[in-house]
């Protein structure tokens, strides 16, 4: 048996080897957030109206986003980074106490939001685009890791349960 | 006037200014998904039964956490990192093309994915943590980013528009 039919015959043997997965992650934004808000602040995001700059190199991702209603936008809280403790948990003012990852706290390990945000507009400047939407809670200048659209077959479930007291 | 009262003075004159966004960001895996899915796949999620092991130092941040019936997983495909292309748009069987950010195509720019699965269980090993979750759509031993209480007040939109050919 020569040595290629050796290899063929591993391969049909040998399931997929998954690499493995590493264990620290570089990511870059796509964008950056501009708005009036310069600090973070703990409510009052309904009505906030930002925009949504892409990276020139994106822009040409963001083909057909304005036919959806909705985004889901990920960003990184970077100014939580620099926050005086990261308590392990919180107790809310109804008393009860959570872990940080059953909070929607930005004091959580990688400092990662997640926003549903309605898409008010998607404005292209040239090679830049600018999409606009309203209520994103995140400050004038955070970084954007990703844009995504709301399907709600799979992102909405209006009867999830939450605890008494969250 | 001595040194401190002018910087006294200026701290109260000026406006928070905030620092330079980062241009490049790490993050930490918080924890792994097992699951008995070897290989990416296109469809046939729904019914996958994974389980997230939860590092042990993240494992008091998990507390309450059985309390919601929904979650959302922020994870990190990184077997996309090493497709062969990474097209900036791509076009759907219905024949529209529309840009990868206004897809959930895995060959978006971050690799990041955000999926919203029922929590089934919670199990506590000692130190280490275990959600098992439905329908997510992560291969095994993907790396979790974040892990999110589901609110529908925030997180629901069942009206959300889709373009059609989406």
């Amino acid at each position: 048996m020569d040595a290629s039919r050796v290899k063929l015959f591993r391969l049909r043997q040998e399931p997929f080897h998954r690499p493995a997965p590493p264990a620290t992650i570089t990511v870059n934004p796509i964008g950056y957030v501009h708005n009036e808000i310069a600090k973070p602040m703990p409510r009052g995001w309904e009505e906030v109206e930002s925009q949504i700059e892409l990276r020139p190199e994106h822009c040409d991702r963001a083909f057909g986003i304005e036919g959806y209603s909705h985004l889901i936008v990920v960003f990184y809280m970077d100014l939580a980074t620099a926050a005086p403790e990261f308590p392990e948990q919180l107790t809310l003012k109804s008393g009860t106490t959570y872990g940080i990852l059953a909070t929607r706290s930005q004091l959580r390990p990688n400092h990662l939001g997640v926003s549903v945000v309605p898409l008010t507009g998607v404005e292209r400047r040239g090679k830049a685009v600018v999409l606009r939407v309203r209520g994103l809670d995140a400050i004038d200048g955070t970084p954007v890791l990703d844009i995504k659209p709301y399907l709600p077959e799979y992102d909405s479930v209006p009867g999830a349960i939450l605890p008494s007291g969250s």
